[in-house]
C-alpha cells in the first residue's frame, strides 16, 4: 500500500492543477480526466494514463478498485490522496475519487480516413470554432448516441482536452474518433472522400425533415453566436433549416446538432432501426 | 444625465450581488436578468423590473438606449454604471452592459389553465428535478423553439430565476407560460385537463418516434443522473425511448427533451409545418 498523499505542494499535484490552464495543456500534450464513468471510457478507448489519484472514501460504488488496478497494470503511477487534496484537483462539486493525467490522443486526418476504410456511407460530424466546451462535449455525446463515424473538430476555439469537454461528453471523447483540423483540411478530406456536407442555417428553404440526408455525409454546425462563417456555408451541398415556432431565432447549437443527427439516423433506418 | 455610480460599495449594487443567492431570491421575490436580448424578452413578456443598471462602453449594438427608455417609461429606477461596477454585477464573461433586477413572474397551474382556454391539443414540457441551471435554460429555449403551450418545473432543484437558467434560456423564461409547481399538483393538473403524459426512458420499448405523440401530451424529462422519478414513471401513459448507438446509455437531458419536442412538431405537422 502506499503512503497517502496529503500535501498541495506536492509536484504532481501541481503539475495536475497546472492542466487546467489551456497552454499547459498544450505545452505538455497531457490532459485531466476525471470520473468512474469518464475513466473507464479512457481505458476501453485505450487512452495512455500516466498518474491516477484516486480517494476511496469518495467513491460511489465498489467497481473503482478493479479500474485503479487495470490503470495500474497498463503502467500508469497510481497515488491514494487525502480527500482534501483530491477535492482540490477534482473541478467538480461531487468529486467521485478518480482522476487521471492521460496523453492527449491527437487522432489525425490519415487516421479517420484508414478508420473509414469499408465504411459505404461515413456519416459525420464538423463541429466548427465551438466556443463552450459544455456544448462541445454535448456534441460528442450525441454523436457517440447517434452512432456517427467520425468527429471533426475545426478551427478550434475550445480544445477537446478541455476538463468540461470531457465531462459534458461523459467520456465519449475517448470511443468515438475525434480529430482537430483546420477548415481547409476538414474541406479536402471530405471533399476526396465524396461526403456530401450539409450545412444548419436559419436562412435555409429546405427543413431538415425533407433534406436527403441518408447517404455519405456530414453535418455541418458553427458557433454559438453565429453559426457556420462562409467558408462552411459556401462549401456546403445542401443548407437545412429547423423550424423555429417562438420569439428565439435558434436553438443551442448542440441541441441543433443532435436534432440533425437524429434525422439522419431516422430517414437512414425508418423502418429498421432498433 | 444620472451621475454615474462607481462604487462597489454603493447599496443597490449589494442588493443585486445578493441575488446570485437562491436564498435571497427566494426572500426577496427578486432575480436579476441580464443582456439585451434577455431584457428585450423580459419587456416583451411583462416581466415587471425595479432597477436597470447600465454601462454605455460595454454595449454591442445601438438599440440599448431605446431599450433603456422603455424600460425607464415602464417605471423602472434606470442607474449609469462605471466599467468596473458593471463588470462586478456581471455574471457573463463579455458582459454588454445591460443588467436588471425583476420581479419574480411566480406563474401558478391557475393561470395556466386560463392560458390553455381555446388550446385543443396542450402540448406540454414537464421537467421534474433538474439540477443544472443550462440544462433548465436549454430545455425552456427548446420548448420555445418547438412552440409547447407552457412548461411545467416540478420539485424543482434548480430554481428558474437562476441567473444561469436565464441566460441559457436566451430569455424565453419571460414569454414562454413557465410554472413552478409539485408534482402532485402536476399530475392532477394534466389529468383534470386530459392530457397524456409521455415519459422518456431507456428501458422503454417504444421508438420515441414510432409512438403517438400527436394529441394533448405532456413530455416528462427528469434529472440528469436518475431520470424520472417512480412517481411519473408509474403516472405515465406511455413510454418511449430514444435509440443510443453508442458506448453511452444516455443523452444530455436538454438534447433528449428537444428531440422529443421537435418529434412532436413532425407527428403534428408531417405534411403541413413550415
Amino acid at each position: 500500500m502506499l503512503l497517502e498523499l496529503s500535501s498541495l505542494q506536492n509536484p504532481k499535484v501541481k503539475a495536475a492543477l497546472k492542466l487546467n490552464d489551456r497552454r499547459e495543456r498544450n505545452r505538455s500534450g497531457l490532459f485531466i480526466i476525471e470520473g468512474f464513468r469518464e475513466l473507464s471510457r479512457a481505458v476501453a478507448g485505450s487512452v495512455s494514463i500516466q498518474t491516477l489519484f484516486y480517494c476511496p472514501s469518495l467513491f460511489l460504488g465498489s467497481n473503482e478498485p478493479a479500474l485503479i488496478e487495470k490503470i495500474r497494470s497498463q503502467g500508469a503511477e497510481v497515488i491514494s490522496c487525502h480527500p482534501q487534496v483530491f477535492e482540490k484537483l477534482s473541478y467538480r462539486d461531487r468529486p467521485d475519487g478518480l482522476l487521471a493525467i492521460a496523453v492527449q490522443m491527437k487522432q489525425t486526418l490519415e487516421d479517420l480516413d484508414r478508420a473509414l476504410e469499408g465504411v459505404a456511407h461515413p456519416f459525420i460530424v464538423v463541429a466548427e470554432a465551438i466556443e463552450k466546451p459544455g456544448n462541445l462535449g454535448t456534441i460528442l455525446r450525441s454523436a457517440d448516441a447517434a452512432g456517427v463515424d467520425a468527429v471533426i473538430v475545426c478551427d478550434r476555439c475550445t480544445d477537446i482536452y478541455n476538463p468540461n469537454v470531457v465531462r459534458a461528453s461523459v467520456g465519449t471523447l475517448f470511443t468515438l474518433p475525434v480529430v482537430e483540423a483546420s477548415s481547409e483540411e476538414t474541406l479536402n478530406f471530405l471533399r476526396a472522400k465524396q461526403i456530401r456536407i450539409a450545412a444548419a442555417t436559419p436562412s435555409a428553404k429546405e427543413m431538415f425533415t425533407e433534406a436527403q440526408l441518408s447517404q455519405s455525409i456530414a453535418i455541418a454546425v458553427g458557433t454559438e453566436q453565429l453559426g457556420l462563417t462562409k467558408t462552411w456555408m459556401d462549401a456546403a451541398d445542401l443548407q437545412v433549416r429547423i423550424p423555429m415556432h417562438g420569439v428565439a431565432d435558434s436553438l443551442n447549437v448542440a441541441t441543433a446538432t443532435t436534432l440533425l443527427l437524429y434525422e439522419v439516423l431516422r430517414q437512414r433506418q425508418e423502418r429498421t432501426w432498433m
